[in-house]
């Protein structure tokens, strides 16, 4: 038998500890609790965490371990962005069948490994057991530096423009894809969409950047632009009237309905799962956003598009 | 259909989240992420997550929910404790399949509940999904004042006693009597080693005393006594020497003990899940603490009792 084949019911709960550790090192690592570094003066600590389990948040045959672990830190860290803060460690609990090989679970210790690299932050502890799905725990940490207010959901306010940072509908786009043709057979073209949902990226630092350029309400993509959009708009007791040319289709997503034969739209306004930052700010649009609407009033009545209900109002929810 | 009898599958994700904070309200949750209050100047973050799966860690006709939920914090703050901090926020992550009913979800959260106001902490945020086996992921977060070093694995130094908060070998003990006679034919008498077990206790604050009397090395027995020790004493290079009559078995384990015809002491030596915090100190005993043997080579020969070899060097593993 190769190690290649080697499952973690056979290495043991160390040794899977050990190997996890081996792939993402961090001095931190390995105590009772890790100890952070010194914050910044006048900065507050920001946490978040998520749930991802096998089935219902991803699937071993559509995503590589790589890129599980990849998604489970952006998630968590789109989270610590969406608040103005910058995301610094994160946890990792896995719950694994004993027959899972060696090699999945080094796989997405590289991928989580990866991300908290990309944003210059570290893999600082974490818990591995026995399960019957395959579940990771990630808690993100964050530092929010200075006194100015958090980007809350409850400040919109009427005038300000709505800018969005990243893709909106990629995501459930690639998801549809993947339920058609499978992994291997989704034509190669489209394979932004499928990074949309098996590996969505978000550049780090938009959160902090558009926090310190006067955007004072935030949220990711998470459920959906219409249900989050919707948050922000009851939470605020304001209405946002979303300009459909500034979300339409782009040419592969089009591409990508047609050959489905459904509704692009649909993708856009309720796939959520694009962790795209959405913030709304009266000042300058904030740099690598893009204006994507405007709040109109001191009333909650959700979310317009370009002035009308829009078509599709529901979102993504796990049960 | 009455409400008891309402399964979070038919109220949603949405609704169970709400049920949730109704339970345990922070006005710090309910946005991507929850922001802590300002730190203490000169103080640092500590972060520590676990997993507890439904069948490995807890099962439901032992426990109750609220058990299950005090322990999962529990078993968290304690190793925050353990590096001499003070628990300040937890974040839980439920993954239960559809099935559950709402009030076992809402039980676990009064518990979650019960365990973070003792400690004069707070839930601030979470994440609800669904799965196969119930399962709860929390992570604590721990303020570390001033400019000391925590109380790391790797700080034991020949020549200070060992020290130990709390009961050792009462967990196993009760996990014991729990898998012969179930939680209703337990004798009335032994609840506490039962309670060991099912809603193990810690006196907030001990970690900290413990720090600032002068404690240098500190784990919580979580993995068995003789594991958790050789752990400290492999980190710290050292050998420890563990009085037997300072950890012999109790009136209540003997006839535990002698009930179920087992040796008391594989549950003093191998037991773990008790998270008693072990520490050592070249100072005097911090208050709540008792001597249970001493620091005695500066190399690493494992963990004696009484100068030999113990009778049981193996702990718990998940897996």
């Amino acid at each position: 038998m190769t190690s290649t084949q080697l499952t973690i019911g056979e290495i043991g709960e160390r040794e899977t500890i050990a190997r996890i550790m081996a792939v993402a090192p961090s001095s931190r690592n390995g105590d009772d609790a890790a100890v952070l570094g010194q914050p910044a003066p006048n900065s507050r600590t920001v946490v978040t965490t998520d749930l991802l389990v096998e089935g219902r948040h991803f699937r071993q045959d559509w995503s590589t371990p790589e890129e599980i672990g990849q998604r489970a830190i952006l998630q968590n860290f789109a989270d610590i962005e969406a608040m103005g803060a910058r995301p610094v460690a994160a946890v990792l609990g896995l719950s694994a069948p004993e027959s899972t090989p060696v090699d999945t679970i080094e796989g997405i210790a590289r991928g989580v490994e990866t991300q908290v690299a990309f944003y210059n932050a570290e893999l600082v502890g974490g818990d591995v057991t026995g399960g019957e799905l395959l579940t990771l725990s990630v808690t993100a940490i964050g530092s929010l530096g200075g006194s100015a207010a958090p980007l809350t959901l409850d400040r919109a306010r009427p005038g300000q423009q709505v800018v969005a940072s990243g893709c909106i509908g990629y995501s459930a786009a690639g998801l549809a894809l993947l339920s058609r043709f499978g992994r291997d057979g989704v034509p190669k073209e489209l394979t932004p969409l499928v990074d949309g949902f098996v590996n969505p990226s978000l550049m780090p630092g938009r959160g902090v950047i558009a926090r310190a350029t006067g955007a004072t309400c935030m949220t990711d993509n998470s459920d959906g632009l219409v249900v989050d959009l919707g948050t922000i708009a009851a939470r605020s007791n304001v209405t946002i009237d979303v300009e459909s040319a500034a979300i339409a289709p782009d040419e592969l997503q089009l591409r990508a309905a047609d050959l489905l034969d459904v509704d692009p739209w649909t993708w856009i306004l309720g796939g959520g799962e694009d962790h795209t930052l959405l913030a709304t700010t009266a000042h300058a649009v904030p740099s690598g956003f893009r204006r994507i609407g405007r709040v109109i009033k001191a009333s909650a009545h959700g979310v317009l598009l370009d002035g009308a209900q829009p078509s599709t109002t529901s979102g993504w929810v796990s049960f």
